[in-house]
């Protein structure tokens, strides 16, 4: 299912970034859930391009609902959402299909699409199509909350730069909704604000790794073979550009572990079993044990940055030096990590569904 | 679509470790590839515990094809194929639904099944079931091989030991297949045995990561969302046992590079675009660009080991300690590599299927 | 997948009879297929109300695509297409999911969804979601054509009034799409309609019959189990509001032949393999066999009729009358037959594509 | 996907008549299902050949059951099953990829695997594969009578001859399981017996209309686009081979109904709203709405005969005759009722399971 994500709760995607809208579908959300579109418009803004550190392209990105919701809830079918591409300077652009970006999907666009691509702005590919993700991810944000499950996402690190690790879970998570960039240490946001301001001063661009957890998650969701709880959010995160690496718990660092460091000792915690550890991200065998589900997404640099680049000209067959025009984010992982907590929610919200049926987060 | 992985070419895996038999159908796949049972049992080889560095227990793993093969061809129906379980000894198992194993599903089975899973040997989440997947996976490996695509997978580190990278990615692979402790650099194999006999010895276990190339996918394969290429590999690779972590190209090292190192640029050699360096992996935007798709796995220690362990009694609901019976493997990663390939074929397999149709692998 | 049809081909609807507009995400779709909005719009134009036999409710019903079309071809991404709502006389719709139309789907609606659903002209449930249905069609109708593969679908019987068979396939099915009552035999379309009128007259409502007839599809497509030509066909045919029944070939009547009458014996016809007869449709064993896909489709009788009828107040937990205001069909048969023809069309494609691969309709 | 069908419970489908063994997979079973073998066996004997009304094929048609199933309880994890083939006369059947057998799939097998298929006795087409549907429907039956949802399948009209209609239900459909020959009443069946004794004498063979009734089935259930329970049902159906048409409530009848007659009028029975009458089916807007779901399913006379018929052969491409040596059946109506009912069971067990998750059917 090209563009499509999920087994029971499911997105698709369409649009381009300077076609007239972009939206999205969400299927199979249960009738009876509050949508509040204040609360989408608040997650609308944590991925809105703000000051030197994004890119100069301002959209209003409002959300609008075409079916699905009636009197203020949802009523069981399909969830349309669109939102308008208004503020587009498709001159920029022109040309990228010939000469294509490095990093970017120009050319991959053009060997798959046989150059009738929507090239302009990275048409389909675009970072822009993340926002419908955002706005049906809200929908289902706010029902998991009512159910007592809690997303959250921080900067984990950006160059050198380390942001301290969650503590306290729920108020973490809270605090971080209240940030345009996310960090648990107050200080450290300056400075990694500072060290994306430096690269762009330069002209260059800087990723950083995000790091979220998912609380509340009942014990007992996912499945062995494939739709792993695991295998379902690497899934739904690969899909987000710029991400090149997903890992669950101590992830990578488990190379360097021996079984008896890296096994989480099961104990007895009031009337509850909890694990002294959490290296395996609360996820054993593929299934949810009831601990914090926890991974790291790696952000790779933006690709556009205003420096001359090799590239080829894919006319005359011939090398080339590419330098892109246009208005380009320094750094995106702070709007990113949006889209990161509404892809997990629209996951988590499947798996749980699949488990316990339409109504579940109604 | 629980236990069935794919779009077009799909795998279904059924089994558990102590009962009859395990086995998997592979759908999708077109008439008239050649079966060759040899090949098969080449691969089953690879997977299958040698020496001091893995499992006592040991089976015949002859993979028996019950239906969609006919006089050595496939016929383009399911291929059913089973695996008698023979060495088992069940007995070590008993009371692990009771008092689960630190790091297995023992507990996250139980509370996804109630307590109706058959638990012995870790059942439907035993490792064995990766045997299916690498009968499956040589199916398709031949036919890939036929139409110049190659997979290889070594292990690129495993303690502090690192092998070498991939030079001439060819020969580099084709050599892979030779060896049961697949690295690229003979004296790395060495100590990286000597490093798994020194864990096995305190009664501990390692875990590594393997590295993984692909050669000869056409460009253009993949979809921008949700199915794109890393979203179905991890899909894929997040089900296997013990992987906890995917990264393509650079992967998480991409959070300390800046945009003008990452981007891979572009530039012509003879009729082909290719890009002077592969930080992405041979993707981009989600979509195949021509060069090797590379990606990392990491591989965490065996769970079963042979120290004392903290756990709990899930009748008595008490902590309790554990010593866990049985015959473990002080490693899987040097097994693991084989089920990386295979269920790396299977999802190339089916990207290309999804592209070129039914025909394109015979 | 709830409101999603197609493997490879992927229809996605939504939206409500009076929300803001309704629409569809058409995915899987070839780059480089030319989309001619002239032809788009005859299509919708044959499932536009028109005179005494339809509702008086009139629609502009521009399809606006959203995306996934570029320069006048598709790019190979997602094509959204919206309709608007405007001609919505809401309040004569107040009440109905207390009290619920007999053969309507109210009821049924207000039992999946709780109360929550848009009760308005029938919500998710109206037979006017098929008019993006239509416009999807369209974009897949014209590439098929281009192929050589055509589908016309006629009002084979209404009341006792019976239409001829096809003939000459290609030249029947060409003449079908200049008419707005689609009859082969023109003196039938006059009864037929007088049937019509003869029932509004009395307030009531009449079904009928279509025929279709899909020409030029390959032999070799489907699958045996479980996605036959009949399986898919039929799965998207009884999702079309007021179908109840579906057959293929001499469908029911078989139940009276003996099998040397209803074997279709084979014969060499030039380079072809042909069939004397045709009772199986053109498909045997799920497959087809290169001769016309041929079924038909009975539609109900419209439910909204201007008789009172017996229901129950769903609040009140009562018997009660009903007399439905608003604007009804008294026969629905001459505008569903386009919808046949669309999700016909779509079906076909998806089959195809599966076999041949992504870019078969470019 | 191919050989498997549903979305949160799945049957996939694998087997040649004469291969070694035929099978599948039933996956999303809830854990904690009592299996009863007998029960299996009672229902396998139901579609067994007996007596001068069927082939002379006899298969033992034991149901071994290889994983998913520990201590006769579902664990949740997939249920393989396997039937060897014993009783294979494959000499009978050579030849018959060059001669097809008009009726059969071997021309349309030949079209899609392009010779490769096993075409001894149909291969993969075979009516033999519906036994492990049976097998399978059995687990699920037992499972759904448990939540007081019965379903039976009748003979309703063979020939000239017609059985009742269903009166009281529950007693009507429990009766049906006692019967080899599945007639609501029982001087039918032995009209129905002669009718086919009569075609078999001859050298024919004789089709008739089945019908089936599931009672128990809670309003609520089924999607409107696409996934209606019409929809899935009759996509079930069509996969078995030789049905040809599926209808709903009054079917094709409804093509001479008015509106006022047709529609189905509520009323307050005790606490629950029923329908005057069924002409729906059970099922509006695709919904179920609480009344028994009723559809009609006609089964083609067997195309195997014993009466030399016109076909082609493809290796000299020209017109031939053939005469079908083998065992064959002179009508297969009274045994296809069971595999009828098994894709029925596991039909509504999908639908319900995902409307109310997982554990339902425990």
């Amino acid at each position: 299912m090209k563009n499509t994500f999920g087994n029971n709760i499911t997105i698709t995607l369409f649009g381009e970034s300077h076609g007239p809208a972009i939206g999205c579908v969400l299927d199979g959300i249960a009738p009876g859930i509050k949508v509040d579109e204040d609360y989408i418009d608040s997650l609308m803004d944590l991925r809105r391009p703000k000051g030197k550190i994004s890119t100069s392209r301002h959209e209003a990105d409002k959300a609008k609902i075409l079916s699905g919701v009636f009197n203020g809830f949802t009523t069981g079918t399909p969830i349309s959402i669109i939102i308008a591409n208004a503020n587009t300077h498709s001159g920029d652009y022109a040309g990228l299909n010939v000469i294509p970006r490095p990093g970017h999907a120009d050319y991959t666009a053009g060997l798959k699409y046989h150059g009738f691509q929507d090239y302009r702005g990275g048409g389909h590919f675009s970072g822009r199509i993340t926002a419908p993700i955002v706005a049906a991810g809200a929908i289902i944000l706010s029902a998991l909350n009512n159910k007592g499950i809690y997303i959250g996402t921080h900067i984990s690190s950006l160059g050198d730069i380390k942001d301290r690790d969650f503590v306290n879970y729920l108020s973490d998570i809270e605090g971080l909704y209240d940030k345009d960039f996310p960090t648990l240490d107050e200080e450290t946001a300056d400075k990694m604000r500072s060290c994306i301001e430096a690269a762009a001063a330069e002209g260059d661009s800087v990723g950083g790794i995000l790091k979220t957890a998912v609380i509340g998650v009942p014990g007992g969701i996912g499945e062995p073979w494939f739709d792993s709880v695991e295998s379902m959010l690497s899934h739904a995160l690969f899909s987000i550009p710029a991400v090149k690496g997903v890992q669950f718990g101590k992830g990578f660092d488990l190379a360097n572990m021996k079984g008896s460091e890296a096994n989480d000792p099961y104990r007895i915690s009031g009337d509850k079993v909890v694990t002294a550890t959490n290296n395996n991200g609360g996820i054993n065998g593929g299934i949810s044990n009831g601990m914090p589900v926890e991974f790291s997404t790696v952000i790779k640099p933006t690709p556009s940055i205003y420096k001359q680049q090799d590239s080829v000209d894919l006319d005359k067959r011939s090398n080339t030096k590419l330098f892109i025009e246009g208005r380009h984010d320094p750094a995106i992982i702070h709007r990113a990590r949006i889209v990161v907590d509404a892809m997990t929610a629209i996951t988590i919200a499947d798996l749980l569904v699949t488990h316990f049926g339409t109504d579940y987060l109604a």
